[in-house]
């Protein structure tokens, strides 16, 4: 029997260890920030009829460019944030902007290039760009998980990075991006600046998106998703908005054909009933503030949300309680600064049972 | 207005042009080898069922090890080669081939790594050999398009490479691999060696598949397409069998959650329709026999083929012999070495469609 040890994988990788959160059956899944309420009964089958309608030529390859998604997605973002004037030539997609941003660092990081963020953020951030090649630097937030804009000037300063990452709202903490951040930032980088806003949607009202500033900055770049506030995550679906000649960057490292025609227009259907998807964010809104009173009046300390899920700690052993919570059917994430732990916002039903659970686990 | 030279991607990439085939809308598309025969209709209701029936989870993260689906592959191959013994823990899927490729590079290759291949082959392997930021050498295929067995493990001791590629049989040109030449490779190899089967369903009888000799190998990795025999080009799904510690590599390389819920339906849903999908393979086959014969009667050169496309030449302005047929609704791809064009093998309407308009664009 061969291990991996035994096989010639690369060096750094050597000891690592897969991404990725436990997938366990639980009854109170709220561990990956996925929106709890499923598709209803009309879009299940609209979903059923696009695959079926695309299906007689699934023995021909899918359109290379999604230029029907693309332009679907472009008219969302316009719907959303109006004036933007977006179109398909300023829009890509892939499958979960997973691939999105892996396809950012093929092209604008790689052998000999840095990649600088602002940890604690996203984890995948400095692993794609690990797989990529690029040198991952840590500047580090706040304490209280801000980013100070002469701090983030400076470590640019220093570092000169090929790509920048900020991350807003920002997981696993919530907080969202300052607006003099990201000035500072588009200001100091000598490279691409990539803003990824997977949570946009759930953002406070007054929180303006990164998409208002792409006139005038050919080298920002907004990602988002269809996983979250989208309720889309089984579908992926990742997407951002940048200038046309950031597309031709992308289509020069892109796998082709990289988006199947089902996924294309499963996707296309979602976006049709938006409405719908995008109709739990209020919901889902309401419950995190809720949640977050809650966990306060519990004593806790709480981070700011702006996003679909709340940090809280802080737990000396959080393990424990992460295992207390598990053992009563909720499961959460261990993810972030030591002594603090994630939980997604779910159903009514869903913060009740973590509510009693973890009272139990902490009494 | 931003042009691609003015952003800053990376050097290797500059002056570089998208890979792909024009997608061009024409009566008779015989570029990229597809399955010229489309679901049938029972087929195409149980994929809109099988989309419908994961739909009502879309807002949950689909499955991210893909269990059941590779069960369903590695049944598959083990049903197509008896006696392999392949389980879930030896089958990897991906987003076509080209993703688990690109894993494979990721995992094995890298900054200050080699990558081989005998060229002409398939043109995606030092495409994203490049792009992993892995170096590329192409160890030259004979005139023929063979690959001499002393000549490749001298290639081999001269560059070390960290990953071989060999492809059979071979695209653009159809050739089979010599048996000798995978035995000579695997022994002089210091590093994985990838043999791409994206067309074995198409072989001659009496060629055998390396999954033979995967018992042994560890350093062995086949992949295969649902794209090419198995009709399925639209649905994105490629995948390998390997020794199961190839597999915990690529889990540390791999996106989380690369293939969405729908995907993997549909393309257990295809398995499952398996010997309609490969029902075609027998008259694809003879298709191709009776066009090798009959190119080699209107006096051309012909490469042997074992897969579902043509080489045939030569051809001083291949150019203008390409344009030729593409006026007269027929579009054949422009690839391999100079003088050289391929065809795909299409229905019998598509092949007479083709050699009526060969006949006169050559007259």
């Amino acid at each position: 029997m061969t291990t991996l040890d035994e096989l010639p994988i690369r060096d750094d990788l050597r000891g690592k260890r897969p991404y990725g959160a436990p997938q366990l059956d639980v009854p109170y899944a709220l561990n990956t920030n996925e929106n709890p309420y499923p598709p209803s009964e009309a879009l299940v089958k609209a979903i059923g009829e696009a695959a079926a309608g695309v299906a007689g030529s699934l023995n021909r390859y899918p359109d290379r460019d999604a230029v029907a998604l693309r332009a679907d997605l472009a008219a969302f973002l316009d719907s959303d944030t109006p004036g933007l004037g977006l179109d398909v030539d300023r829009v890509w997609a892939a499958n979960g902007s997973n691939e999105v941003l892996q396809q950012i660092l093929q092209a604008f990081g790689g052998p000999g290039r840095t990649a600088l963020g602002f940890e604690p953020s996203y984890s995948m951030h400095p692993i794609i760009t690990g797989v990529s090649g690029t040198r991952w630097v840590n500047a580090a937030r706040d304490d209280d998980f801000g980013v100070d804009p002469g701090a983030a000037a400076a470590a640019i300063a220093e570092h000169r990075p090929d790509v920048v990452f900020l991350t807003s709202p920002n997981n696993p903490t919530g907080t969202a991006l300052d607006p003099a951040v990201l000035a500072a930032v588009l200001d100091a980088a000598p490279g691409m600046v990539v803003v990824d806003e997977a949570y946009a949607e759930f953002r406070r009202a007054g929180t303006p998106s990164a998409l208002t500033l792409l006139d005038g900055h050919p080298r920002l770049i907004v990602t988002r998703t269809m996983s979250k506030a989208f309720a889309m995550a089984g579908t992926r679906l990742g997407y951002l908005a940048a200038d046309p000649a950031v597309i031709e960057a992308l289509l020069l490292v892109r796998l082709p054909y990289h988006l199947s025609a089902v996924t294309q227009a499963v996707a296309r259907t979602a976006l049709a009933h938006g409405a719908e998807l995008l109709g739990t964010v209020d919901a889902l809104r309401r419950e995190r503030d809720g949640l977050v009173a809650w966990l306060r009046g519990e004593g806790l300390d709480v981070a700011d949300s702006d996003a679909n899920f709340v940090l809280f700690g802080r737990f000396p052993d959080r393990r424990r309680v992460w295992q207390g919570l598990l053992d009563r059917g909720v499961l959460i994430r261990e993810v972030g600064p030591p002594a603090w732990l994630r939980v997604s916002v779910g159903t009514p039903e869903e913060m009740n049972a973590f509510r009693t659970a973890l009272k139990e686990t902490l009494s």
